[in-house]
């Protein structure tokens, strides 16, 4: 059986020690993927800990997704994620990604970037070279908030603005700015990368379920926590919007607690259904809403340009943290005049056109080909589809790897168990495909699934 | 006197708690910069609380300069550190730049930069709009490689090198890959910038002191450091070299006790005589050092470049805990080409003559005037100036910035107070000014300091 040395002298406690361990384990790959890890029970008397020390290694180690509970069989090491970039031996090429993670390559303006950039290097601004405003330059800073007006009707001042490279390195910063000894409720099922990033930057999170589409408000105050990470326009992966009652709900309980409201507004851009509903941070009166937003989906992801905006007091403490900001000078400018000259707001235009015909395409074929029933959805760029048929449902995503057709389930996106219907539930992603190619790879799901 | 709820049930530490209480404080004004801090004995018992709990509240603000301990006198609260873009009201505008952290924006290669990066964009390669490799680039990658070959002997495989956003963005990656529960040593004098940033990354920091020009070897092994972050070829602030003895201590050291070596190779391009010593990654032989550099120096801080070197293992653990990289694509593939094409090698060797001139020129300038004694220095863009004359000690920096002069006294990147004589040791660096600018900037402070 596995073992390890725990030592309980120290002062990292003896869940940390042996989630670490069997961590390394499973990443260096000495615990196989799929391999049945051993029974709490086993473990605990094995190494002289209690069934609890055992219960808090796996269940941080499912949330992060390198061990799952398999219901009534036990604990199961996962696969290490994929590297990219590596082609694995087994698996055929992807010829159709309807993952969610996906992005289009084909409309970015190209043509205007290139001059807008071309336009900053030869004013060679020395500004530039230097290591900058913090935050960003305030220039663009100044856009972001008028975006945010027009767009959204959130009314922020450019001193709360944070610019920075992904969402990645801009929640790592909100948990050293915010504590890290705070409880970082996530959504569940949610955005794994989010959590995955939560945990890598030492903050303990609290999977939440979700209730009528939204958060479970009466959870937060259950768990204690001091942070709720959420995206109230188009709840990842559900693509449920959160009502009204819900905010207030959520906006009372950050109130109540002291707890800060973490709002990925992702997606809200595209709306295809009226407008989006007001967001968490128009609606805020204290303080309590850290706004959050990228333009990987509106530009690229390739640019790693993300941005939130910070209460007042936490935008003075971010300065005092932070010496430079992460994007590049030249790219910040860029950026800017592309805002200043309408560009972006005239591409998320073009672009909310091309996704929904995308999206009624995909919606269209999925019905003639009686993929199953799929979820009628407000805006975003994913739809949710219920597999009809018989293949059973763990063999949905293999099978269509099999064929060349990448896609998640929404049970992948849990870190509990979701129910059974949830299983034969998946996410098709259409911001990487034209009309021609969604309709070609939902025929072949059609062949390999029916 | 000022107090604070603290909760001794709580899973917070009572020193993180009253640390983080008295951090807000400061921060937002309540305590003034200057005022006085309660002693250690008054406040443990008006809290009720142990007065080891409240030195190890001030060690931690100590150690981010958010007050500082005057000798026979007591604790102090310090001004947060300055915003950049507010103007001081009080301070005259810097005429003359000395300090170590500005960069030369009057030789960048704007011209062949503007070209490849037009290049790059008129190519239209999608894969440079998604989220590309977590690590970079490959083919940056195996440029870095190639250069840590030629230019330092350094013998690493692509695949070990990651790409980041700048020093702070690594440094926090690093703390979470290696593990937030090591004590990571930090020199004293050091580099404040990263003090800080591994402290809001959540790490607990030793400043270890140094010992003939380098860490104090034994002092890593009494600490029980599991880390350790050096700058061997241009100690910062002091600008000694590490010698071989030292470098095999340290080796030993992290092979004795599993520590890593975080070694900063910052401004080993910029060596004026003979070549510099053999870096401590190319003489590791156990995985145990980790190396690090950055691109600000060699080009500009603005473009937010920075890579580090992970030993195989932590590469691989590396690529699971991270989904993209943090640099954008285009700005990887213009350096990727400027690398190729040989133009970093040349513009580093271009360099290296202009900065050699103005080092000349400084010291010969400082002489000329009487200003001081200035240490011999064999390579870095700073030199050490110890000032003569009767100036008192701590009025050296008011009355240089006084006269709109900047720059900054070697006590002041120490952590506990150094010897008298380095009080009168002042910082100088020539990376922003010209010739001439270093010349009328000394004379400058022969007025202000004579």
């Amino acid at each position: 059986m596995f073992t390890c040395r725990l030592d309980p002298g120290s002062r990292t406690p003896l869940c940390d020690q042996l989630y670490a361990a069997l961590r390394q384990e499973i990443l260096h790959g000495a615990i196989a993927p799929g391999a049945r890890m051993p029974s709490k029970r086993q473990l605990a008397d094995h190494l002289h800990i209690s069934t609890a020390t055992v219960e808090a290694a796996y269940a941080r180690l499912t949330s992060e997704g390198l061990c799952e509970s398999r219901p009534r069989s036990g604990m199961y090491a996962c696969a290490a994620p994929e590297t990219p970039g590596r082609p694995h031996g087994e698996k055929p090429p992807v010829r159709y990604d309807f993952s969610t993670g996906a992005a289009d390559a084909e409309h970015f303006p190209y043509a205007t970037w290139a001059k807008l950039m071309r336009e900053v290097l030869s004013a060679q601004d020395k500004a530039l070279l230097l290591a900058g405003d913090a935050q960003g330059m305030p220039e663009l800073r100044a856009q972001i908030a008028a975006m945010l007006r027009s767009l959204r009707g959130i009314d922020v001042p450019p001193e709360c603005v944070v610019l920075g490279a992904g969402t990645e390195v801009l929640v790592a910063a909100l948990v050293s700015l915010i504590g890290r000894e705070r409880l970082f409720a996530v959504e569940d099922p949610g955005y794994s990368r989010v959590r995955r990033v939560l945990v890598t930057s030492g903050a303990r999170i609290a999977p939440t379920p979700l209730s009528g589409g939204a958060i479970d408000v009466r959870a937060l105050y259950v768990s204690g926590a001091g942070a709720a990470y959420v995206t109230p326009s188009h709840q990842f992966p559900t693509g449920e919007e959160m009502s009204a009652e819900q905010r207030m709900a959520l906006l009372r309980w950050a109130k109540e607690t002291g707890g800060y409201i973490l709002e990925d507004d992702y997606d809200s851009e595209f709306c295809f259904s009226g407008s989006p509903a007001a967001s968490l941070t128009a609606m805020d009166e204290g303080g309590h809403v850290i706004y959050m937003n990228t333009f990987s989906r509106t530009l690229a992801p390739g640019l790693r340009l993300s941005f939130m905006v910070l209460p007042p007091p936490l935008a003075a403490q971010y300065r005092t943290m932070h010496a430079a900001c992460s994007v590049p000078g030249f790219e910040q400018a860029t950026l800017c005049r592309f805002m200043e000259g309408g560009h972006l707001e005239r591409h998320i235009a073009r672009m909310r056109v091309i996704y929904r015909a995308r999206m009624q395409a995909l919606t269209q074929t999925a019905q003639r080909l009686s993929l199953g029933e799929v979820a009628p959805c407000g805006g975003g760029l994913h739809v949710l589809l219920t597999v009809g048929g018989r293949t059973p449902a763990q063999e949905l995503v293999p099978r269509a790897e099999q064929a060349g057709v990448k896609l998640t389930r929404l049970c992948d996106h849990g870190v509990m168990r979701m129910g059974a219907k949830a299983e034969r539930v998946v996410l098709l992603g259409f911001s990487g495909m034209d009309e021609a190619q969604i309709e070609k790879g939902l025929e072949t799901l059609k062949k390999a699934w029916f």
